[in-house]
Parts: C-alpha cells; structure tokens; sequence
C-alpha cells in the first residue's frame, strides 16, 4: 500500500522569503525560540541579516564538506537539549541537500528517542518530528519534496535515510533569487540530480502514471534549462526549482535506477559527493541508458560543463572490492533496472569494468 | 502572499479503493462512525457492495441533476445532527464533481457555525473541518485536488465556492478502474475541464513557473489521452486521472480566463452543467484562443463526440442579460485573460453576439 505523502504547503516565487516572519508567526506553539540550519556558504551573507533571527533563537551553520553523517545529527541533538532549546517552534533549514536532510533528521530526532543510527531504514520513525520548513538555496536534489534524509554511519558504513512520512517538510518556499549565486559547474551537477532520478524512474520496473508525470514534466524542464543559452537566467533558475520539487514528488512514487548505486559506492569509498558522483557515473553509463547518455553529454557540452573522469580506472582491488559492496547493495533499484537477475548481469568483473569507464 | 496547500496524501492506482478500510482504521478519533456520500449513480453497484461500510455508518447518495445548491448543504448538516451522526471520523466521498464537492462543504459546515451561505467566499471558514477522504469515478474537474466546493445559493444568486485550504482533502484515492463504466461523451466533457483550465491559465497574466509546469504537464496527458483511438483504455483512464490531479494543483496556483466565466453564465442562467457548458463555451473561443480552439474540436473529432450548438441563438434579451450579468461577475479570471479593460472589451453586445456564436 503505497500512500504519498506530499509536503503539505509550499509558496513558490522570486522574494517569498520575506514571508517567512509570518508563517512563523501564523504557526501555533507553546515554545517560541526557533531553531536554523543554514548553509555555511551563507554565513555573513546579506540572506542571513534578512532573515527574522531572534535572540533566543538558535542558528546552526551546517559544513557542506561532508555528507551528513549520523553522529553530526545526534550532536545537533545534544547541543539542542544542553542548552534547552530542544522544544523549537519550528526548525527552519536554509541550504541545499545537506543541510535540508540535516533539518529533517534533527526534527525526526528531537522527539523520537535514540540515535540517529536507530533510524536509518523505512518507517522507523515512530512520532511526527518538529514542524519544519525547507528553503532550498540550490536545485536539484528534491531534498525538499522526498521523505528521507540520507546520512552516512561510519561504524556500521551504512550510507540510508531516515525513510519516513515524517520525514517531509511541513512547509517549503521555493524562493528562487536564492540560487542566484550557486556556482555553475555546482548549478550543473545538482540540476542533473533531478534529471538523473527522473530518466532512471521511466527506465524502470515500477512505473506508474502519477510517477510518470510528474518525471516526464521534470525532464522536461531541465532540457529547457540546460539546453537554453543561459541556464542561469531568472526564467531558468525558476524553472530548474519547479524541477527539482517535481523529481522530488515523482521519487516518492517510483524508485531509481542503475546511476544512484553506482554513484552511492563511490560516495561509501570515495567520498564523492552525490551529484557529482552521479554526473561521473553517467560517464560509463552508455549501455544503460543510451539515448540518455547522449542528451546528458549533449547539454553538458551546450553549458560548457567538464565532467570529471577516469577517477577510478587505477584501484586497488580492495578498493574495487568495496566499490562492488556498496554499489549491489543497493537491491531496489538494480531490481527495478535490471530485474531479479542483475546479480548475473552485475558480476564483480562487470562491476569494475564499469567503474574503470567513469 | 500565496501559500499552496497540498493534498497531504494520495494512493494510485488500479485496485487502490481496496485501501480504503485499512486507511479508515489507521486513523485515530473519538467516535468510529463514517459518513459516506456517493453518487447515485452507483446505487445497487457492486462498489458500493464492496465497500466497508458498517451499521453505525450514515450513507448518502448525491444525486447529480442539480449541482451542489447551499441548501442541500444545510440539509445534510442537520440530518447529521438530528442523527447524532455529526462528528464522524471521517467523511468519505465517492462519486464525480458535484459528490466531491459535497463531502467537502458538509465536512467544513459540521466543524463551523452557521450555513453553507455564510462561507461562499475566499478563506471563510475557520476551522479545520471533518477528516475527509476523495474518491473521484471520473477526471477532469480537479475536484479532489482544489480548494474550493462549488455551490448555488438561488437566493443569493452566487455560484462560489467554500474557497478555503480547510476545503482541501485530507486523503485521496486515485483508482483508475472507477472510471471504466463513465459514458463516452460525459469522458469526454469532464475531462477536457482539465484541458480547458489549463489553457486558460497558461494563456492568463497571472502565471508562474509551477502553475505552467502543471498545466502544461496535464495538457500533455489530455493530448495524449483524446488523440489516441482508444480515450477510454486502462492506460488512457490512468493518465486522464492523473491529468486531472495536476490540473487541480495548476489551478491553486494560478486563474482560469475567459472560458469558465462564460460557462459560469451558461450554468446560473440556464442550468448547463459545469463540464459541458465548458465545452458549448469554446465553440465561441476561437478569437480569444485560436490554437486551443482548433486542437479543441480536432480531438472531440478525433473521439466522434459532438459538441451541443446554438443553445443561446434566440434567447429573450432579459436572459442575454442575465447572461451578461453572470458572466462578468467573475472579475479575478476575466481580468487574468483580458487585463484591466476587461469591462471595456465585453460590452453587453460583444457578450452577447459571443454566446449567440455558442
């Protein structure tokens, strides 16, 4: 039984996140003080003197060198409880993927008991977290829109999220102006995150007409933007946003591919970060996808975007080893991809072979 | 400042009404009664036989002749309460425009003092209303993503909905096998609501990024759906609901132009249903949408349906005044297609000699 949950309310346009003050404020609560997750990068930024910050408001800048890991969360969690703030009106989370799953695994901790490892998996959650709104400042990811948060565990090298209906945002606004001073080569990248998931959902087992739809809609954009003169532009910055929320919602009713587990290994071994790592995946993935293959290398080429390659044709075997692990672990979309034989289609040989091609 | 509410849940698919018990016990409330209204067209229908319904249970069944009047709103509320059967765990509407929008005024007026009549208008109602769940038996109208319940107050004489977010659903379910047993032309009328709002709003002034992606995607389904030789196949059923899912979330996002005002007279004066008097309205639209206008009758060609002609030639001019009056009193869309000089452009004349085209 496959219920969707969507983000409940979400206020899309250039400037709406002047309107944050007054949706905290229409909010309900016994507690006052508001907890921010805000992206590093923003740290003494005109958007940060902008926002409604109050003196007893807690505000956290989040490092986006690493993907979250779930001892990060349990620190914001300790933090939060030591210094009595742990009971937040709302937690407001300003950034892209990173600091948007850091709010929702926050949230999701600060009322469910237990570590955040506790919750790494499907439907863990037991209780409704804090009420959380999402600003995302990069498109792409569908961070915003999708019910989970990855996280990475070191000591178990488990890289899942908090999979969870509660894991949704209460409240998103989709502000466009705040992707104005992305990095293109990051612009790039991240935008193909959503074009990624949504070529690997139509190319799947598990298809339906809603996912369909909303993938379909989402490709369409971000061949728009990527194949337009001026990806940057404000038209394109607006329409990329739309993107990135509808791959979020069709994720929620589909699942990915062959890129996201490949690129989840080299995330595990190599640390790359996900949407580059899916980009240099793309590198090797002509046989999978081959009209895709060729749209992506296309618009890369009508941007001007360089995509890393050759950074795994000369590992150790281990290495090749823990890249196969952590790239077949991932069974629901290799399922969906290749169906119940893509252990035979994905031998260790074949595995390497592939990785040696990004 | 416009904030988007969602449905905050759906279920797709062929066979998902199935769900509906298991939803029903999921959620937490006080008394376990439900109230169901279902459209009578599926009195004595194996749906109905299927369906969970218990002793404890109220169920109504709508009758479609007539759309929703504010009085028949008033008249459900105080059965309920003269049954003791006025706080329900929730309220479960099965059936097309006129049932789900039903379910959704009675929901708001058990939880709210006074009449339907007081809450015609936009954000009226103050208080969430009944739990309540959606299951529409055929697209096209948005009706179970939009947040309004349209009525008649023949008192009043206003055609206007409880426009609220409380209006919203709680819960759909989207089961594309409901739709199996619609008449061809209904199909055909009800869907094209969808085609036709979302022509409306890409070609109004008050458009942004999300409310085109909807439309536009919903658009591409109804092409899709009314160009191919089979409309009504389980595929073509499957992407009809979808479209008129998204089509509703197009239209909380942005405004209808000049086809449902022209409708909205056609329904207040002569008592045309909402569907169909969108479809006699475009047989008058070719100079206000000439591509739409040819795709329009290019499909309804292409499914041998025939669009109703000259039901407004030869009319009293006290009903073409009437007509005028129940056109023009829809400003917000009529100024979204035509701009400010809307008044100026649809003198009693021009409205006249339009519908006459009719």
């Amino acid at each position: 039984m496959n219920n969707s949950k969507n983000i409940l309310n979400y206020m899309f346009g250039k400037g709406t996140i002047s309107n944050l003050e007054t949706i905290l404020n229409l909010k309900e609560s016994v507690n006052t003080y508001i907890v921010y997750y805000i992206d590093e990068y923003f740290k003494d930024s005109d958007l940060v003197k902008k926002l409604p910050i109050k003196e007893e408001d807690k505000v956290f800048f989040v490092q986006t060198k690493d993907e979250p890991k779930t001892q990060f969360i349990n620190e914001y969690r300790d933090i939060l409880v030591q210094e009595n703030k742990n009971k937040p009106k709302a937690i407001v989370a300003i950034g892209g993927g990173i600091t948007l799953d850091t709010g929702k695994a926050v949230s999701n901790l600060l009322t469910n008991e237990g570590n955040a490892e506790d919750y790494q998996g499907w439907d863990l959650v037991k209780k409704p977290g804090i009420y959380k709104i999402g600003i995302p400042t990069i498109s792409g990811t569908g961070a915003e829109a999708s019910r989970t948060c990855v996280m990475t565990n070191p000591d178990s090298g488990l890289k899942l999220g908090m999979n969870s209906d509660f894991t949704i945002y209460d409240q998103l606004i989709l502000d466009p102006d705040l992707t104005k001073t992305v990095p293109r080569e990051q612009y790039f990248y991240t935008g193909m995150d959503t074009y990624i998931h949504c070529i690997e959902s139509l190319n799947g087992a598990y298809r339906n007409a809603i996912g369909d739809a909303f993938s379909n809609q989402a490709i369409s954009l971000c061949k728009e933007v990527f194949l337009s003169d001026d990806m940057m532009s404000d038209e394109n910055r607006e329409k990329l946003m739309v993107a990135s929320y509808l791959g979020g919602c069709a994720i929620a009713n589909s699942y990915v591919g062959v890129v996201h587990p490949f690129s989840a290994g080299l995330s595990v071994v190599l640390d790359t970060h996900h949407c580059i790592g899916n980009c240099i995946t793309m590198n090797a993935m002509e046989e999978f996808y081959p009209k895709e293959y060729k749209d992506f290398f296309y618009m890369a080429k009508k941007q001007g975007i360089k995509i890393p390659k050759a950074i795994c044709t000369d590992l150790d075997e281990q290495t090749y080893f823990n890249l196969y692990n952590s790239t077949l672990i991932h069974e629901k979309p290799l399922l969906n991809a290749l169906g119940s034989s893509f252990k035979d289609k994905l031998t260790l040989d074949k595995v390497k072979e592939i990785f040696k091609r990004m």
